[in-house]
């Protein structure tokens, strides 16, 4: 584990000999009765730490959790899994109180509980609105980042409109090859006009610098697509064309893993998306895994099904706890809101535009090295 | 084909004997060099009328077309295909003109060269904003929605959000069970929190009357995702729970057909979803090849995708020609206008909240029967 | 007072003889130093009761009163005054708490202390989103109106989309007819545009039905404030021109008092706006003393400086207090949140369209008489 | 004039020698009827050269012009005077063309006949989205602040949004400090939040860094508003407390005028500020005389009050025309069209977070001196 202090707080766990908790029963299990179908009574998991008493005074974390999943023991393992890779016979945690009393403790404020000025530092404050001050949390963001790059898992979650300006395209090459991009998930339209701006220096037909609208221009998506289902993939289609800027060739120059998600809005798609929604979840929950900050950027799609899958907390190797940060960048407080209350509550919504917000992010982080 | 006067305007089309499409070429085509590849050049199409010239002055109207697909020719037949199933060796149409230079003329006016008053009547207008005035936009839908439910082929296209509200819910199931739906599409979302609704009065745990957030409601969804997952189907759940109300209740007395398209965002999912993105567009492209009227409601996801598909007009059993009304109900402009910008350019957008608006219409159209 | 039995909710005051309360000292005051400046540690009241210890267990209830105002005391007499009106000598209410320990109390609870059923139907809610299920706060809406619109104080705050749209209009008018108004307030552009579209169809130069941009349209507004400030007023204009519909005219013909603010945007004016903002705050306070419901549509300036002007409850002539409904109808929640943010909690959110809202309001109306 | 070539694009006056303008007669005026009213038939004027035939062959350009105001002859010399302002007897421009058939010659395409790379360089574009690539808009907006600060007159129009924030009022400052600040354009609600925070380091009450919100910070605006009123007035506030940082700060230090117009949304309002509308309008347009380049900044109210007011082109003192530059800062697309619809056709709409926009503006600025 690195040296934290100063960047990332610190967890205090449950006092389990409190009363309460030490007089808890053990939690109960039932056996899934089919594939996918889970028992009467399922506890659904929250993004928050859970504890889980095996009996004695055992009590386990649930690592690796999410939203709306269930806890399956096995042996004395827990996993997190979707109600849907559930397997007949799992033994699936029943019980829906979060206070102990069936052997199930929620426990929300781990990262609160510090000394001053740890504790105004880090606490999460409460979401924003396009004029909500939000000086100090950019200068955590870059904290958190630099922080990240060499002792996190950073994912970013992004929409098109970060490949339909050539500042912001430069920005985001830049992040990535400086090392602050551990895993990118999209879905088809961010990978296809950004290879478009390669190629054509279009977003759907228009120049990304100069606006002007270029004559067929709506061909290019198309285009590129097409030569990307001629070439065989991705790789292959940045080899032949001899691309070299922006997003995509910056993952595939630092060789960092992606997940482009289909979705019914698609044209091609481009080879390598990945077609079946539940796949597509299943990929990106391997990030989720690790994640340790993740930027999601101006798509409600992938931000909600990401920030649906990323726990508040990560347990380290060594056992330690730490928070996972997850920042939304977005136009709209509907947007913003709609995924806090979709429970990713530790969701910190920046209002703001997502070209500028990288430009920015990029501007600041280049300078201080 | 019924007696449309004064509701359906007519279609003039092009005047083939004008000099230039005379003297016009006949188009060309080209094999796939491959399975889902296209031939360079190919020829892309919009959700406008299309001709193609086969030589010898014979011109074809491609029929069920949609953006961006491509003609294939089969015999003296045009087929509007999706890139992606091209077959190798299909004879794809190219040329990028649309003037009839290289045998394709794009035939924009065919609806509006009407006499007084209809011109004025039928003209599409200018995209609107919130202060739009929307009166005459509503008597008109609501004239074609009654022409339409027996005459035409009403699709509906909705986000969960009309699930969330109690006059909402019954003026939809009030809607469908009077005729005004052909075809419902939407996610495993909107099945999910009307089902939720029939068993629980919730949506996302909050009673859809009173507001109230119920204790442990936020496990309402996923336990009635878990029982349809346990009945092994949306039919049977209704019938082992006896629900009773609401859009799928309607759908299954009616036998009113539905297309639910998964997506990385879902929970469960819902037997029944589509799992598959591209089979979910093929699903859904069934309706759209059928559709005389669209509703698409609050939700920008589905409204982009089905507005792909839909064409601008539909050609009849008997060869006649009628437009294809598009209506996008939605919060805000950018969402409007991003569906018209992606080529729907007849969609009629009305800046309104979606309960509001259904709860309207079911008013409006029960009351005159 | 009428009997609001089942409509309106019955108030219950603070409980003075809790120890606390009943060792409370007088409140102080402090003579205001000059014209229009407060002395230090002033009071400063919310739009919620607040009560002052004069001595000896007597409390009063500060009547009328308003955000961020203080409380002069004149004699026995509470008075809740703008600073800007505060007079040299003026006694002032100092103290900055509110539980008593200074003498001044502020009392949330009053209308929520019932017992079931009323304590569910008439608690305040949360604020809403565009997906928030509205059915309920429609109800009641439709209740409270009925209620008051013959026992109390009914005020609209409206911007100019209303006036934009025919059918729209047409609602204002029946709604004001049917005497559901008892005071009207706005700025320069919603009479404008509702004289224009009363002269000439138009709003802004658009056909209020047929949305077609009128030749020399733009010139429509600019003709009738001419024409207004010619005839030498509003009433004058309706006379001269014979003008007959729209919300203006139907204020004309019910003898509905209003109040037209200026504001650095408006052309003209039309005679009788009222030029410097303050005494535009002065003539709105008029109506903010008697309002019981406020219905403010579409106009972020004039609902917000309204909102500032009105408590949450209202003394009646024989002593007693009930609610005042505040209701906010906008697009974004941004807006609707903006204005319970600068201190009207009560105000209840519909995240709607302005024409949708009073074309629906004025259907359900006078469908039920 | 200064040297302008790469930066400001030159203008060419229309070809008075063609036949259709060569045989245009001369223009009529009428007198005002009475005092604040226009003759029938009267002209009105948008923000776009107007070019007046007085006979003869000579055409005079309006000066100053502004949009929905009348153009009144006085000797040989043309003003535009807002209507209010007309007095009875003015010789007021009358006819409803504009192509010269009246002797009026509306002249749109001055900036844009310029040979290559020019012409493409200095065009107005379409009004874009928060998709819309904006690098090179943010490119000339640096480059045309740079010529104007010597060579201009740069006016800022701001909402109170940024001085709700730590690193935007320094952005702010410094922007105002190194000379890109001519005149300042707001209301009472910005000047009392940048003093609440020059002075309580909160904006309504919540911290501006820290977002903590502050014990009893309600009160802080009322408090400084009071101690302005109590000193009487801002410079008088800023000396008494020793104010030193943010906007009004930066405003007293350089002698940078401002108006500061009243709303009846304000609290107070500070001293200073000006209470009638179209007293406000007056001094407003003081400064839209002036104006080369515009900032307006986070306010509806005030960006289309000034948007109203300035001109496309401005006439230098050695009788050279060039653009006004009209940058609009918001968060929606409603925002940005509404003015561009009130006929400020030159508007470049940045949909973007206020702070964040001056936050860059300034880090870029500074950087290259």
């Amino acid at each position: 584990m690195s040296d934290r202090s100063g960047v990332i707080p610190s967890y205090t766990p449950p006092e389990f000999r409190r009363p309460k908790l030490a007089a808890a029963p053990a939690a109960k299990v039932v056996p899934a009765p089919a594939d996918g179908v889970l028992p009467e009574n399922f506890h659904a998991t929250s993004n928050h730490p859970e504890y889980v008493h095996l009996g004695g005074g055992e009590w386990l974390l649930a690592p690796e959790s999410r939203m709306d999943c269930v806890i399956v023991l096995s042996g004395r393992r827990l996993e997190v899994v979707e109600p849907r890779l559930v397997k007949k016979g799992d033994q699936v945690l029943v019980g829906r109180t979060e206070n102990g009393e069936e052997g199930i403790y929620l426990h929300i404020g781990g990262f609160l509980n510090l000394s001053e000025p740890f504790a105004d530092k880090f606490s999460f404050r409460s979401r924003g609105t396009r004029e909500t001050p939000f000086s100090r949390s950019y200068d955590e963001l870059y904290q958190v980042l630099r922080h990240d790059r060499d002792h996190g898992y950073i994912v970013w979650v992004l929409g098109p409109a970060v490949a339909f300006d050539m500042d912001s395209r430069n920005a985001m090459q830049g992040l990535f090859e400086a090392g602050y991009c551990h895993a990118l998930l999209a879905g088809n339209a961010l990978a296809t006009h950004d290879l478009e701006a390669a190629h054509f220096r279009t977003g759907l037909g228009q120049n990304i610098y100069t606006q002007a609208i270029m004559p067929m221009g709506h061909y290019n998506h198309l285009d590129i697509i097409n030569q990307a289902r001629m070439a065989g993939g991705i790789p292959q289609l940045i080899d032949k064309l001899r691309l070299d800027d922006g997003v995509m060739c910056a993952c595939a120059r630092k060789g960092i893993p992606y997940v482009l998600a289909g979705s019914i809005r698609d044209d091609g798609p481009l080879p390598g998306v990945i077609q079946d929604a539940y796949q597509a979840q299943d990929a990106m929950r391997v990030h989720a895994r690790k994640a340790t900050t993740v930027l999601a950027i101006a798509t409600q799609l992938h931000s909600i099904a990401f920030g649906n899958m990323v726990p508040s907390y990560r347990v380290e190797a060594d056992g330690s706890v730490r928070p996972v940060y997850f920042y939304v960048v977005d136009m709209t407080e509907f947007s913003v809101d709609k995924l806090a209350n979709r429970g990713s509550a530790q969701a910190v919504g920046l209002l703001t535009n997502a070209q500028d917000f990288v430009v920015n992010l990029w501007n600041h982080l280049k300078k201080q090295g």
